[in-house]
């Protein structure tokens, strides 16, 4: 049992209609608001070796890149945080507050907890205006499949790169990125963090489409093998990379370092190089 | 080291403007909205005995709550859920869905995590005239402390009268009466999930004033000894009733059933039949 097939439990006990989207949406004045929670906690998602301040920092960061992937602004932030260890707590907060104040986000709220081990919940809102919001639906044939930045560099630490710490430990979630590319026309967009593959499957089960890579054009993490860093691109979790659809006239989008690397068909499969791409990445899993 | 002694280190970090209410508030195109997060879990929380589906009717009936408390009408709910038994989710998020079904929310999005023991974060989303927004603070001498309902039943449980049960395994947030008490004029407000002594030394913590109580006017559970039942229902945890201070003119209220146990009185103290009430409850510790 893994999380995507959880998911269907809780689509049939909710609706379908509100498990679509990296956030939730309804309208908030003649704007809408966007809204999202992630749960993460010390024996699944806080690295050994990483410090209070960063498992705050990577708890607000991994919310804040769903409200960037809907081309939202990140306004307010709710904090819950469980303690085995009262003395993790101001460490959590001041690096959960750097990352908001970084992303000019604001902490509103929270709770705390006595707790096994460390565990922290953060709920984001943000503001978009409706024009300019995206959704994991939305692509069409012939639009491009793009990606910010460089994905790979956290499963790369994880493989022994030790270089790619930074890119583990303290995400940078492609806030300005999201928005910018919302205004430009993007046509579909997510996070990549479960990995670019399993990105691309998700996208596919709610597009009545397709998509196919082209290896060849991946950004890949350098002093790594090809082989290698080409794996790490494809299906490594950890990344806060925004994997987006865009028509090809509307690319590529200033400001945006970004890279085409495939194209959206009508086939409903996603294939790299003309091959089936494997379906597998981060995914959480139960006996 | 107790949870409020942390909400110190929380204020040093977040500013103390966040901490004061049961819930954040901010401006939703003309309206206000409330946002509220809590964590329970299976070693803390939820009872032995408890089943699932209780588990995620009473995570989502304690954010109701804190959004009640602030006079505002529950609009929106996100749950993430960590599992050490995949096979727990459907109960949970269907006791979930069931309890914001029964008041008027909708859940529309969340979170799902592997985890060691069975966690549930929801956050709650709510809209509020600002007008009839009520906070704790606002208290002013003169004004009467009231509460709805009886108070104790939850720990009675606990104490072993199992008439109770229901109290604290299913409890019913005063959803209708906070939005009554709002447009009534209450001038300060909260839920008593940590008992009413608690409660109080909460307000006076924020209001530039102190309560008396009457004791003989606390309405107590039934079928508990008299001086056990007084107990319960000024240090006993897991109720969810509104505390309230209202002006005497605007009281009672017409479809809140409630009682006057007291005044809002000039001096920084808490006191019951004039001598200094206990301020315990229930708290989180840490070693």
């Amino acid at each position: 049992m893994d999380d995507r097939e959880l998911l269907n439990v809780v689509m049939g006990i909710v609706g379908r209609e509100n498990c679509l989207d990296d956030c939730a949406v309804f309208p908030c004045g003649e704007q809408v608001m966007v809204a999202t929670t992630d749960m993460l906690h010390r024996t699944t998602d806080f690295v050994p070796g990483m410090t209070d301040w960063q498992a705050g920092w990577m708890s607000a960061a991994v919310t804040l890149s769903d409200i960037a992937s809907m081309g939202a602004v990140p306004k307010y932030l709710l904090i819950a945080v469980g303690l085995d260890d009262w003395k993790s707590l101001a460490g959590v907060m001041q690096g959960a507050k750097d990352c908001c104040t970084r992303y000019g986000a604001e902490i509103i709220g929270g709770d705390i907890d006595r707790h096994g081990e460390l565990t922290v919940v953060t709920t984001g809102l943000g503001l978009v205006d409706r024009q300019n919001l995206v959704r994991r639906t939305g692509a069409r044939p012939g639009d491009l499949v793009c990606i910010t930045g460089t994905p790979g560099q956290a499963q790369a630490w994880l493989d022994g790169y030790h270089q790619y710490k930074k890119a583990l430990f303290e995400p940078q979630p492609r806030v300005e990125e999201g928005q910018i590319l919302g205004k430009a026309g993007a046509s579909a967009m997510m996070d990549d963090s479960d990995g670019i593959a399993l990105s691309l499957y998700d996208l596919m089960s709610v597009n009545g489409c397709g998509f196919t890579l082209d290896s060849s054009r991946l950004p890949l993490p350098t002093g790594i093998p090809a082989a290698q860093a080409r794996e790490l691109a494809l299906y490594g979790g950890g990344d806060y990379e925004l994997i987006f659809t865009i028509p090809p006239r509307k690319f590529p989008v200033a400001g945006v370092p970004s890279t085409e690397i495939g194209m959206v068909v009508p086939e409903i499969s996603v294939t790299v190089d003309g091959q089936p791409l494997q379906k597998r990445g981060y995914q959480h899993t139960w006996e």
